[in-house]
């Protein structure tokens, strides 16, 4: 009994082949190559209109930005809330992709389903195991983040608190684990996400921008992540990103942004990827 | 402005006399050395009377136990919810002291304040940040444990959310950290233990259970906790820990404890602690 | 005066080009993508016959083997010695390319720099800083392996060691750091391959072997370097990696290999790099 | 044949009782404790001169100092070399106490063991095999230090290198390891002091000055390695930390000193230590 309870059961042995999930109109994984971006926080209707514009007439197919912003300290800022989801569903229908958000508290969800296309969990969030089953059970699909100290084991045992509440449309997000090196702010972990690709049909994302925290970093690993088999990259980028009120020093403007999906793009379909 | 968000409040500058938290009738902190004792998870009526009559005549002042249990399989025993709050309560009142429980999720929190004396918020939740202020609210001295990978500086600022939400009953609780060696749960990291008691009023106390993994390691862990200055020592203790259903290896048996809580209450007075 | 003694010099300020390392006639950086390949341990002739044959013909540039083994256990294989070196040195010549071996101790480099073409400092001994001065008088090409908890700065000071006793026929190999995830032997990070071909003008090549410690990973791995933007890969590899007498679970077998080196090359050039 | 390969040998299974090793006319282990003290590195006859007059009359049994640094950066200070040696010489004949100072290549082994009592191995070479080999063979006492990274397994193996030698003078000292949390330089592991109580016979120091790289925490960390079984405890000290050459953040100065001993020898005595 004792062995039953610490066995995956939503692996590659319940579901041999790789699974895609549909975000609105957007499809992710079994060949089908996400590019997703967006702020950190939405901050203000002109970032977001800033940020419609350049990203307008690019592959990328799901908007992220965070509404409910989880701060390391109680006194930075904490996101705008509702508003944050009114803009962010504004600048998704401009730009006809559906919009992800991060849920950080049960309390938020009512609000957050109202708006968003698919809810995000994030890393500090990967081990709140009541929350991933709520959240499971809005029928929406979901990116959890791999815990900033997670195992890749712990990662997909979380996975199945949400499989097993009935909620396939997964997409699990490598990004970047803790280390002793500080000059980067995570490990980007690319052998996880090799390794996660064999164990788990679910479609296996990568986000560069936590996983290096250096705007000039992201491109190089959005590349490698494509390489080691991801099913689509998420990054964070801001209109001006040296007054962003947060993740300001790994985030793209939009010129880097300009260059970082024409790249993407190109490795992506060269590798057999629809995008 | 920014430097002010990222400024804790809550320091020595604030409030430099070391702070008594009480919990029930019994303190801790400014002198005052908390044994703190009780099973991983509550299991069974015989298991909380069995623990109820070797914990009687000692020194422990707070029973602990395990109501809701957040585990990193779904399929592994999730703790008996508010039967074990009845139990709980039955033994802390036999024992005549407070007893504490975990909260991992807010909707536990109504059934879990009808019972509990304290509430911890547990190492995965230390970074939820919606959670630390709902328990907040709740005008019951808490016990937050370090995240299994934040800094000292992230688990001050976790400090700062409950204590900016207007609760000043707070016990930091040094759980031990991740590190490469799995040869050991965690790595107890006591160097942080002396480090907060200069930052922080509030008491901190060590869980070596946890802190190692090992309940063979358990008894010099407590000791070395008292000798760096810790406020008290929070352990786990099992009837038979062969059969228990969590936490087994790192659980002492009855004969352990009873030499456990000899030596720790004799070093604690020996360097001048009231117990 | 404390400033200038923590100050890299040999950074891209020094050089802004990057410098073309040659080992023997293959030549590595600068648009010279290097194949590197070999057993972690030369054990028979038979073993080196074996792996000459399925290496013939293939664009690997360097034939890697260990002769001096540094094993965790004193009582585990320790090497072959000069008599590695002599299959080595036969190996290469029928291959028609140089091959490098590890120097783990000054007393043997009079026997190595008899036959090797190159020198390697392995990951124990990043930091063994007499060790890199000795070896960087040899004038021979070094790979200096990092080391397995060194920072990126601390893996550029190893590097100042070596250029500042006048060698600079350096490269750079990333090999994985050590995390707490054990289901891998280390946590490849290709987030420091990209910092460090922005701050070094020397190569930069990855180790995904010993990366990953996993010969299912090093395909996926290898590839995600070449996009990160390394300058080469070495790899181990093995006739029959079940009987290796060590790192047999990392070595590719031959079929392994031959679908790895196809890969590997097709996208260097398409990358734009020369091989 | 493989599983042999991999077992410790020298374990408490090989010596049941712990054992007591000399140093000079210094005893460690086996309920024998030691105050060793002195500074990170040699800089000149006065700062020797300082040091002497206020180790004179305390209990501290070995004096330590650094004549040959390995250091990060090759730009640093890197210490004096024999000049140090002669330096060590003198105060430690002046103290009556024996000194040991750190080997950090073979080279300068013939010159070391004129003037030293005993060989330290430092945390960068624990995994120097060769080096430990050579050492092992001066039939002088090692201070082996584990390596940052070191597993407490891989810390083990290295003793076995030194024991399988020939040489049982072995003293292990834990010198903290390297984690996520970079507001102190390393992480002390106390639970790997009491664990290898458990498995070596051999004594087990501390070095709080590297285990926390901080000199208002060496004293707390110390107390605490005491009451966690360490056998003795390693610091520095200079009589201005200020001006030092090297680690005058951890470094106590004369008055924290003072209070350094006297704490540190009651708590030992009180536990029942020799001293």
């Amino acid at each position: 009994m004792k062995e039953s309870m610490h066995t995956l059961k939503y692996t590659r042995d319940w579901h041999p082949e790789s699974i895609a999930v549909d975000i609105g109109s957007t499809r992710v994984g079994n060949g089908h190559f996400l590019l997703a971006a967006g702020p950190c926080a939405v901050e203000s209707p002109s970032q977001m209109t800033a940020i419609s514009t350049y990203l307008k007439e690019t592959p990328v197919g799901l908007l992220r930005g965070g509404a409910f912003k989880p701060r390391t300290s109680p006194y930075a800022f904490q996101g705008l809330g509702e508003e944050a989801l009114i803009l962010l569903k504004e600048a998704a229908g401009s730009l006809k992709i559906p919009f992800i958000t991060e849920v950080t508290d049960v309390n938020h969800l009512d609000t957050i389903v109202r708006y968003a296309d698919a809810l995000q969990v994030g890393s500090r969030n990967m081990s709140s195991y009541e929350l991933l089953k709520t959240v499971a059970r809005q029928n929406l699909p979901i990116i959890l983040k791999r815990g900033m100290s997670a195992t890749v084991e712990e990662f997909l045992f979380a996975v199945e608190y949400i499989a097993d509440a009935g909620n396939h449309q997964i997409i699990l997000c490598e990004r970047g684990i803790r280390s002793f090196d500080t000059a980067f702010r995570n490990v980007l972990d690319l052998g996880a996400v090799a390794y996660l690709k064999k164990q788990t049909p679910f479609p296996v994302i990568v986000d560069p921008s936590h996983g290096s925290g250096r705007s000039d970093l992201v491109l190089s690993l959005s590349l490698a992540a494509v390489a080691a088999g991801a099913d689509g990259v998420m990054i964070e980028t801001h209109p001006n990103p040296e007054s962003a009120l947060s993740d300001g020093p790994q985030s793209l403007d939009p010129a880097a942004f300009d260059n970082w999906w024409h790249q993407v793009e190109a490795l992506a379909r060269h590798l057999g990827h629809n995008i």
